[in-house]
């Protein structure tokens, strides 16, 4: 009994944690219960018409299923809500009124093979990926009203009252769940978006800095482990990446963000962070393997080394922060130049240490020469997709308009 | 006019060619017909209760919403919708009592202020990473059902009317989904998983093997750039692989699978292969980048890089064999012990390689020494992951039983 207790102690415990870390999270949650403290009061106000049956609970359906963390979110499920209900209510009447005039034979079976088709091919358009990235709620909208609207029994007139009803009701769900959203401190997928790139080039320039140091100074001096593993949060963000930049073309103008800002270019920086990031992975594990590098060619070879990662990293710093700003920054141009200095003094090095004499002074050494080129020779392709990624960069930056 | 026809041409060719690719989504697009033709039916037949507002409302939309393309997801879904509206139904009862009989003045503020605050609790605990994976969907149906019932005017008898209506129809909703799904060409996300670790496991392995064997033959062969890039389907693959295990869990024993097979293990040698894929985008990268070996220096150690590629490959192919048929291999430590000797063998040409002859033949040479160890030395990090692979994978075979 007391493992249990304390079990969901812990639990508390770390969800309390969580409440504490991220307030934004905590404040969303207290949006959706305003949200729907508002529309239950609106129909709590006013008589129901038929009570739960009624058209009041298409209203709180609405806002629950509709309200999500961001607004883009929001206002992509908003749309798609509207758009496939409407779509599929004029489909239905349509069919409906085909089927009533069509005799008392056929009209079960034009009615049955009409949802047995569209609801197969509303199913199958969600399996292709343009539509799933875009309308994949408003196809499974689309499959219900639709059916709804062919089970039920009612008559064409009926059917545009019902219509005219579920509409309004939807609206109302709608638009209480966007003015919540907007107005009581919004979340925007565009600004998680950008700051979500912002921070994992930080995290990737200070892990980078930090594994290297790490590794060539004598006296470690405690990085914290979490700076290191830093890197870590880009290897898989892509999927986030791509909602985010998905939910962000939605959104009106916001802070520094107009409607159209090219979010498109923000997945595609992520993407070159991410393929940084596998380099740097892999640096980790040749810098964590057994193997260790005599201290006579760590020497020789660490100044080099670390003035190019420090270089490095410094150019992914200021990548951030021309990021973070969205202006061109004039020092990046020279940055890049002094890394790329930083390269061809490292590979100067390596040059000098092939032909002579520090091999034939540490004879026994060359047996671990292995390890410490893997670490050099590991960081110049991260140079250069790190310079590929400048150059995406400073395209965003363009396309950004500043 | 007509850019825009081709353009819904190209659309409708896509869309056909996933279909011809991917039997299995059309034959579960076929399923979804089925189900709501069978559930309209079911609700045709019998005269309608009140209509569209009705309670037959209830079971198709249990049927659209829950209808999910594994069957696992499927079972998850229909757990959750009944768990959740069965305990907000009964909390919203208890709660309207409670309100019923507190007088006029407060039963508004009860009301009110019960939705408000579970609303908020509810959703915050959509966030705890551990209910999200599994019990995200039955926490939104919990706050939508309590919302339902708190607005709703009804009194207390009514609404246990109400609610043995709503359930009963939601069982009829379920057991036809759950009947379809699991009846017609059932899509187990176990298997699905099963087949994904183990095609990812061939992908990587012909990729590593292929890029070497591209790298140091002279005579490029055209091997087809698809195979090459195998590796990068296992870089993303992570939230697919830990949904379809969260998923499998849920699924009766089928096929050679037990209830209770070891997923979670399936999620681990997911991860190992993907620190493997890590390695080889970093190999790709510096194959593929400018700086090139002479031919001299490629000669030497061709033989015992490819000797180590394939052998390392093999161990892969013969893992993903292990996976397959689910038997201990008696190969495999015998192999294992190959691609180790294999790697002695490398590290012995490369010592010999820096004490002499060759760097005093090829002088000039000196200078591109550092690519070509770059992709010696990379692949001893991927060797060490997939002898670290190898004993996870192991363990996994020890733990599913056989």
């Amino acid at each position: 009994v007391m493992g249990f207790v304390s079990k969901i102690g812990g639990f508390f415990q770390r969800a309390w944690r969580l409440g504490v870390n991220e307030p934004k999270k905590v404040i969303h949650c207290v949006k959706v219960g305003l949200a729907l403290s508002l529309v239950s009061l609106f129909y709590y106000m006013r008589p129901l018409y038929e009570g739960v049956g009624g058209n009041a609970m298409w209203a709180v359906m609405t806002v629950v299923v509709v309200f999500e963390y961001t607004v883009g979110a929001s206002l992509c499920k908003c749309v798609n809500r509207a758009t496939g209900t409407f779509l599929a209510g004029a489909l239905g009447v349509g069919v409906h009124w085909v089927a009533s005039h069509s005799g008392e034979r056929f009209e079960p079976i034009i009615l049955q093979g009409s949802v047995f088709l569209l609801a197969t091919a509303a199913t199958f358009s969600r399996f292709i990926p343009s539509i799933k990235a875009r309308f994949d709620y408003g196809a499974m909208i689309f499959i219900l009203t639709f059916s709804l609207v062919s089970v039920s029994g009612y008559r064409v007139e009926k059917l545009f009252e019902l219509a005219h009803h579920r509409l309004s009701t939807i609206a109302i769900g709608t638009s209480i769940c966007l003015i919540t959203t907007m107005l009581f401190c919004p979340v925007w997928a565009g600004t998680e978006l950008h700051n979500l790139i912002k921070n994992n080039m930080e995290k990737l320039s200070d892990s980078l800095d930090g594994c290297v140091t790490d590794y060539f100074t004598t006296n470690k001096t405690e990085t914290s482990d979490k700076r290191l593993q830093g890197y870590k949060c880009a290897l898989n963000s892509k999927a986030t990446e791509e909602s985010l930049a998905n939910f962000a073309r939605w959104e009106p103008a916001h802070g520094g963000f107009n409607f159209g800002h090219p979010w498109k270019e923000y997945v595609k920086v992520g993407a070159s962070l991410r393929s940084c990031a596998y380099c740097i992975e892999a640096l980790n594990g040749s810098i964590n393997s057994e193997a260790k590098a005599p201290d006579a060619l760590k020497n020789h070879l660490s100044h080099f080394c670390m003035r190019l990662s420090s270089k490095s990293s410094a150019v992914m710093k200021e990548l951030a922060a021309v990021i973070a700003t969205m202006k061109k920054s004039t020092k990046i141009d020279f940055m890049v130049e002094e890394m790329r200095s930083a390269v061809q003094e490292l590979e100067g090095a390596l040059k000098s240490l092939s032909k002579q004499p520090i091999q034939a002074k540490i004879g026994e050494a060359a047996v671990t020469l292995q390890p410490i080129v893997v670490t050099l020779v590991e960081v110049v392709p991260l140079v250069t997709v790190s310079s590929l990624l400048i150059e995406i960069a400073a395209r965003t930056e363009k396309l950004a308009g500043d």
